[in-house]
């Protein structure tokens, strides 16, 4: 075993054991640690930064010294393509580096509102209390503010602290209010940043966007895998786990809250914050994880006739649900639309504007559920399509998140396809815009029929013979390899029958609902304006593949526009803008469901869109 | 010792040893236990009912028969003054027998109002949900409603059982609100009452008045002392444990939480309750037990300019205090006006509807410290009279509680006077209306003269033998024996030279403060329509004495009306109507509070009430 090192990977703590000379980079593969980079590891993005805290790796290469500068070198940060293993190590990761999909989960498509957050920061010169002044602390805190909120109350634990905090430093305090409520009174030398978290609770998924109220600047995002997964990939698998295990429902609270917590650790320790500088959070996700979240009974979600606890909008003290912010601070639950529409779809809606336009717009959000958002110009008809989540990849046999080594572009190259991996990385899956891609390609090159089966390469004879090859297996074992051992990191990527009946169903499910929404309200395809398409990848989906395989009617060509993780944004709209808060509010309001299930339309709809064009 | 036999007293845990033969109210006197009764232990009225739990007692008597009834005696219910001890015996007081000071604190004199409270009950038979009817159960709920609070909303805790509620008895469920927030969801069957609690934190006493808030009525009223009277006398010295001793305030904190939890306990027993069945309490009580109830830091009220931290009216979960109660209720604290002028004189206020009246009247509220209130028909003007706590007791060298024993009334009889204690019991101290009239019979006999110095009675020729024979000792350590050792538990009971000088110094200090704020009102004694006096003891001053000593002007003699434990009228007013609730914030916000020690000419008056008229 001279020839081995272990290497143990903080604050994960996952290890792995590997030859000597091995770079950090591969070693963390093999721990099944995701270290970012965009360059594959050929030492030019500079962007794995990785910290050894202790053990023995190789020198500093001049790559290295010329990406990072010399104060990253200074504190110790290296690029993990370019450190070798020299012996046994522990190297720390930088919470950054744990964002497991970087660029779908950005924010940078926040559109702009008028900053008008529910926090507000004072920094206020109290006039001292005299006896011709006798107006009680509080009293003459609110007065000394220049926009008193009205109906100025406090909460008592900052009441108890009031008296001393005012006499500290000559009535000159910092004073932080949510709402009409102060919440945090500081000595002005003790000033906090008024820090506001939007939480976005998917259910492969949490991100954290840590969002400075002062400035409504977005700092910084951290995210992660919802750890709910272990006990269920999809929110009808939790719902039974909750159901069939004493204290399930609080093991799968315990889990996100968890999750929720070590991520705004990570996020405000990057801006060398404390979770107590954390004063407001929006939640969104959907409305099963918003009933996990609150610790509601999610049994009746799925359940006819699916209804939730409540949908309303909702605020609650940070300490009564055990998050690790402020614990006067305010947490906001964005309202659902029903058991299966729920704060991430009005998120969608509030990030896209759907409901301030002038013509017909469909959002759809695909993640591990679809829903479906048709704006007529007057009515907002919602739908959910629970019966397809295959996108992002928990049904798909290879099927993975948007991280590193999944295929997430698929091309047609002459007779062939050629794939394209996140961050040039060997295959090790497939994600969901690589997905429609395969797809599209293989209906292009003929492997698939128009009804869905993998053709038997044999009795084709119009396929080519470098596409014949791919196909292997035998009636419904049959497959079609994507990337082959050559390509991959564990043996090649293959898509299978039963993935392509998966897909089948998905984007069937999807094309009926859409079908039948604009149907009700009286309108065709060629009517919609824009079909905005929302999703941890929606940015990465080629709209030209969503067309060939009929996900979406193909009049819609050119109005097809992603627009990424656009829950996670209205999240943050809602966070910085009481405004858009009140609007999310009135989405939910006047957002008309339908249970498309029930129609025999549907069905007759659904049973169409199962074969391909 | 075969004689003797021992006496527990639950749930106090005290005991007695006393001869066999002795019964149980003679056993409880000798524990220190106050069995309440008014027949002085003849056997005439009922009262003092206990349980002996076990023990060997004498059987019951035909006045038992009589006065309890079947149902009682089939409980094991016996009266104290009946009951022989035959042997060791472990007998249980009824909560109610541990009111301390029964007549003072009955609720009896609530004025009516209509019933408005807070909290609501509903019992709702909400639709069950369906394909065509979506609604989240909270909405369904809100919408069965008759009459629904807007933006009805539910604390989490509530939302976690909502479902199951509803499911459990067919949709049929008891609906509890307090405001426009859903606090408690039940099964039909497991409605519960409605309760809620109007505290009286004074200095020395602490009651709780249990309401029924569904029909108004006022159940049970529990009482006992104030624990944090170990901790010091009045509302300084308090102020100095929490200043001087490392968690003093949190110390002083727990003691009246954990008294109030008592009394809530002993009180929804009574009734066949439990705490969470309390959906809400109201508080009132000086600034300084208003504060440390809070855990707000009190030092600032003893010093200069004696502002409070909030003197607003305050809504807090009852959880965030430790209250036993529902955890979900609201505990409401009514405003205070000032350091020294509290939410009791607010309360005071309100249960005498000072405010509404045509007429300028005056209302004084003497306890342990003393408030001033004086409506001229227009102004609302209030003073606090830190400068004499001495009616209740305190200060007085055997000055105790209204609790049996105490002199709560001095005659003249002849040429000389003849005590009154309450329930007939031999003498143990002095209460404030006993002072009152022993001040005024003192005066009249001429064993003190106008300056306040009790005579010497060998050369003054002018007093009867009888009355001169009460006064003993010399100069400074001269006192009068108000009862001598055969009236008397132990030892006579005197009023010194030294109890004099406080009874000066306080009606002095509530006389000046009145007649400053006449002249600021631009009244007169005559221009007042009543004088109203509350306190504990409120409803047994003798109008006459308090004229007497000086205490008010002569020419309101007609006008004095005791108006009882006003404070807590005014604290169950708030709790039975929202609108009581407004208009004690209208109130403390009209309230002018006068600092009348800063004036020179309140310094004079002072100096010049503090003799005799």
């Amino acid at each position: 075993m001279s020839g081995y090192v272990t290497v143990t990977f903080e604050p994960a703590g996952v290890r792995a054991t590997v030859p000597v000379g091995t770079n950090l980079l591969e070693a963390g593969q093999q721990a099944g640690v995701e270290i970012a980079g965009s360059c594959g590891g050929q030492g030019t993005c500079g962007e794995c930064q990785v910290v050894v805290a202790n053990g023995m790796v190789s020198e500093l290469t001049s790559q290295e010294r010329k990406l990072l500068g010399r104060e990253l070198i200074e504190e110790g940060v290296r690029l993990a393509c370019q450190t070798k293993l020299l012996g046994d190590a522990v190297v720390r990761l930088p919470s950054v580096q744990e964002v497991v999909v970087r660029k779908a989960l950005t924010a940078e498509s926040v559109r702009l509102v008028p900053l008008a957050p529910n926090v507000r920061h004072y920094d206020l010169n109290v006039p001292a209390p005299s006896i011709d002044d006798q107006r009680s602390d509080l009293r003459r805190l609110a007065d000394a503010m220049t926009e008193q909120p009205s109906d100025l109350t406090a909460t008592v634990q900052c009441l108890r602290s009031l008296a001393t905090a005012l006499r500290a430093e000559d009535q000159q305090i910092a004073v932080t209010t949510v709402g009409s409520q102060v919440v945090d009174v500081r000595p002005a030398s003790k000033r906090s940043p008024a820090l506001g978290v939007a939480v976005d609770i998917g259910t492969s998924t949490v991100a954290v966007y840590l969002v400075d109220l002062e400035t409504g600047k977005h700092l910084v995002t951290a995210a992660g895998q919802n750890p709910q997964t272990k006990f269920g990939a999809d929110v009808i698998s939790r719902i039974q786990y909750a159901n069939s295990h004493d204290d399930g429902l609080t093991t799968l609270r315990d889990a996100i809250v968890a999750a929720i917590n070590r991520l705004i650790g990570q996020a405000v320790a990057e801006v060398d914050a404390t979770p107590a500088d954390v004063y407001e959070a929006t939640i969104v996700g959907n409305t099963c994880m918003h009933h996990v979240f609150l610790g509601l009974e999610p049994r009746y979600l799925a359940q006819s006739p699916y209804v939730p606890v409540t949908a309303e909008s909702f605020s609650v003290s940070a300490d009564r649900l055990g998050l690790e912010m402020n614990p006067q601070g305010n947490v906001f639950c964005l309202p659902c639309i029903a058991g299966f529409v729920g704060a991430d779809t009005v998120g969608v809606i509030v990030a896209s504007e759907l409901t301030r336009r002038d013509r017909p717009t469909l959002a759809i959000d695909i993640g591990t559920n679809g829903e479906i958002a048709l704006w007529s110009g007057e009515r907002l008809l919602t739908a959910s399509c629970a019966a397809g989540p295959a996108f992002e990849g928990a049904q798909i046999h290879q099927g993975m998140r948007a991280a590193p080594g999944a295929i997430d572009e698929v091309f047609l190259n002459g007779d062939d396809l050629v794939v394209h991996t996140i961050d040039d990385q060997p295959a090790r899956g497939i994600c969901g815009s690589g997905l429609f891609d395969a797809m599209a390609v293989l209906l292009e090159l003929g492997l698939v029929d128009a009804r869905g089966h993998i053709v038997d390469s044999r009795s084709s004879g119009a396929l080519s013979s470098a596409a014949a090859r791919r196909v292997e297996g035998e009636g419904n074992e049959r497959h079609v390899v994507l990337a082959d051992a050559g390509q991959s990191a564990n043996g090649p990527v293959v898509l299978t029958q039963r993935d392509v009946r998966e897909i089948q169903l998905a984007k069937s499910a999807i094309r009926a609902s859409t079908e039948m929404l604009l149907e009700m309200a009286n309108l065709g395809p060629h009517d919609l304006d824009e079909a905005l398409i929302a999703g941890a990848f929606g940015n990465f989906i080629n709209p030209a593949s969503a067309l060939r395989i009929g996900l979406l009617p193909e009049v819609i060509e050119d109005k097809i526009v992603g627009i990424g993780n656009a829950a996670g944004v209205g999240a943050i709209l809602a966070l910085v803008s009481k405004h858009e808060r009140d609007y999310a509010r009135q989405v939910a309001e006047m957002a008309e469901h339908i249970e498309l299930f029930r129609s025999s339309d549907f069905q007759d709809r659904f049973a169409e869109y199962m074969t391909f064009p």
